[in-house]
């Protein structure tokens, strides 16, 4: 990934130092890929600082931890760093060890900068998605070559400054955790297709393939199109053989841990992270399936509605997907106290990374005409979206958990989309019920409120009859 | 709470030192509640450590955090207590923290319990749920007390060790987690009756007594019975003008947090969480609610078969809850090297806590008559319980989805359920995707192993026939 990086920096016309620790790298990487482009190694820690103009940029490409804060050790107690000098991480550090970081090196006059990088090798090799954000000071120095290097959407650089301390790799985190939601979602269309409808993978591929023309049009939806429609030389049925067990340590994890502690409901992000746990479950799963029935779907009727239904499914759960992110997103810039920029968030997902689609262009559009845009749904354009889209999202919830096909994220996604547009939530039954066995009190509706009750106050009843009247706080559910 | 205890430990003939730092409080108590009791006061530290007989007995209940180690730190320092002795924390602590003071103490030779205790303040006057875990050397010492004032089902207390470390105050977690479940799935029954069905409080606690007979009987169905009855002499509609917004900042977080760092599908707790968090944006959703449509469910039909379907939807959701629960704690006694007792765990549930119910009593049985049962969904009972359920299950999720009416838990739950019972989940497709845009490779299902693909060995292909076979693990999503 460093290697492709500067190979990328190169080719737009900059004079890149290349270094590894382990020095056999640094030459063979000269001796090859690097030969006759516009890059210099160096074979030690002193040599790579003093071969680089002032105020020198120095971006380190290391394992997310403890490494990274050896590196930046190295550069400060050997390489002779000096005030005024940028480090940037674009490596997949978690956004507090950034936030501490960029602290840390402020102290001593070095900018630095943690930025998340997406696009995966050839994505660095040719124009990745870069999320800077540290010390703003940096920006100036450092912006010409990192969006030289970066994809582009519609002439754009998909790299802009994202934010204080560790705000670009937030945003990269949250990313991933939309990925893994976007994901998830296709294997459920692909479910409903496969057992419920049961088509075969090139009847699938061609599906995909039609999608990719309309408003999923996205690279993961192409991607799916050409696994489906693959053939492999040894397994016809490759696809269908692999197995069905996905990890999830990583940063979708963390998305879904930063919701729970903003107490932000992110939870199509949380359904796919979930998904994956339940995935690897494989040899439990392969009991419980002898044991546990359920219906058996035989599907007779409209197969192309169904499938235009699904369409709707994907398009109206996706919204919410972002819709969620971007709650995160809001919150998080209140709560950590950064400046974020929703529109360029949303542009710099638009090219060279896994997420990419022409839906982010409509995220920008929405975010660009009202930058104060309070929720992605409350846009026009993608508030008539989803209008338009939930009869068949609708009818997709409703068939999976009549044929026993699990639809996690649809469906959570459509609670979401129920619950949020709901002015009264049965929240009041679940106030009443703490009150009642912990004298936690309850708030009156302001247009409930009267003399008795007034609004704002915590207010116990007596639903029994039984006990007294004094309000507690010591139950802590 | 403290003073409750101490009641409560007064009327089963032990005698108790009482201590507050405030002490006042010590006189107070002293001169009221405790007058002609077994009842002794402390107005300093070290007279209350002093009074206590060896090896000491003492019981903290204070805030969690900071104030538990400031006490700890008390005893050990001016307290002068001795090898031997036993310190109980009776609070709500984080379960890492009574890991890390278990061994502090033990390395002083003091043993320390971390015990959760639920049940409120009535429940600790009369009989709570008590759930000590840490150093089981003191478990013989304080056996006797705590079995006596906890609460009695079927004749056995609802106390009994429950493993090492942080194991009490773990179980706890998971207890509050699963209230959340519970709470969350009553709402949504209830949402759907009010809105769905049209009904009216006084029908609808109608319905609750019904299913307080049958297999729902418990606590909170109870109260939900009483909540819907009770007729409020200032405000006769007071139960629709209770604000529907609830925190969630506590031990159900804590949960969903733990499931994921565990990588466990504990879904409906997840859910039920986020159902809170959602509840809190109240002003944002009165905003959305101006902009976003749904159906306006208009029922016709058979009232009776969607209350009758809404029963089995509650029963079988919350068997699913319980088993996510329950696979959690097996997988933490597993992580964390806990002995966890499974039938003693939900004996201790069945009485003295919100969650007591009738049902726990059947969790009792399942691992009682099979103490290795790898997932409760695997007993007998539960599988012949879930099967007769799911068609109204099934019918209750169609419909939430088709009125507009959010079932996040009951939804989460079914998904979770044929999730769990499928042989082969779509995660094939997923492992695909990220072989293709990152080389992460896959593994094939043992059954469709080959020579060219043989099991457990990690496989990349060129999905595209553009680019080389060459696999990689730069990215990381």
């Amino acid at each position: 990934m460093g290697q492709n990086l500067i190979l990328n920096a190169a080719d737009h016309g900059f004079t890149v130092v290349a270094f590894n620790r382990t020095i056999e790298k640094v030459d063979l990487f000269l001796a090859n890929e690097a030969k006759g482009k516009s890059i210099v190694g160096a074979h030690s820690i002193q040599e790579f600082v003093q071969k680089l103009k002032k105020p020198r940029r120095m971006m380190m490409l290391v394992m997310a931890g403890k490494p990274v804060d050896d590196f930046i050790e190295l550069l400060l107690t050997k390489g002779g760093i000096e005030a005024g000098d940028i480090i940037i991480d674009g490596g997949n550090s978690h956004y507090p060890d950034t936030n501490r970081r960029t602290k840390y090196l402020q102290e001593k006059g070095i900018r630095y900068v943690g930025s998340g990088v997406s696009g995966g090798e050839e994505g660095a090799r040719y124009g990745p998605s870069i999320m800077p954000g540290g010390n703003e000071e940096a920006w100036p120095y450092i912006k010409d070559v990192l969006q030289s290097i970066s994809a582009k959407s519609d002439g754009e650089p998909c790299c802009q400054w994202v934010g204080d301390e560790g705000a670009g790799h937030y945003v990269k985190m949250v990313h991933n955790g939309i990925e893994y939601g976007d994901m998830q979602l296709i294997t459920e269309a692909y479910d409903i297709m496969k057992r419920g409808l049961g088509m075969s993978n090139k009847e699938m591929g061609q599906v995909f393939s039609q999608w990719n023309k309309g408003v999923l049009d996205s690279f993961l939806i192409e991607i799916t199109r050409d696994i489906l429609l693959y053939e492999d030389k040894t397994d016809p049925d490759l696809l269908d053989h692999i197995l069905d067990s996905a990890g999830q340590k990583g940063t979708g994890k963390w998305t879904a841990i930063n919701a729970l502690d903003l107490g932000m409901p992110v939870t199509l992000i949380g359904e796919a992270v979930f998904a994956r746990c339940l995935s690897s479950l494989k040899a439990e799963r392969g009991r419980a399936s002898k044991l546990l029935e359920g219906p058996t779907p035989k599907f007779e009727g409209d197969k192309q509605q169904v499938i235009d239904d699904l369409e709707q499914a994907l398009y109206a759960s996706k919204i919410i997907s972002y819709a969620q992110g971007f709650m995160l997103i809001q919150n998080a810039a209140k709560d950590y106290s950064w400046k974020l920029n929703k529109p360029e968030i949303a542009l710099m997902w638009r090219g060279g990374c896994i997420i990419r689609s022409v839906f982010l262009k409509d995220i920008t559009n929405a975010y660009r005409s009202n930058p104060d845009l309070e929720n992605l749904l409350f846009d026009n354009f993608f508030t008539k979206a989803i209008h338009k889209a939930q009869p068949g999202w609708r009818n997709i919830v409703s068939k999976g958990a009549l044929w026993g096909i699990p639809t996690p994220a649809f469906s959570t996604a459509l609670s979401f989309y129920d619950g949020y547009r709901a002015k009264d939530l049965p929240a009041n039954l679940l106030q009443a019920q703490r009150d009642y066995f912990g004298a936690h009190t309850f708030k009156i509706k302001p247009e409930a409120a009267s003399e008795q009750y007034p609004e704002g106050k915590n207010i116990h009843v007596n639903w029994t009859g039984r006990g007294g009247n004094v309000s507690a706080s010591t139950y802590n559910a």
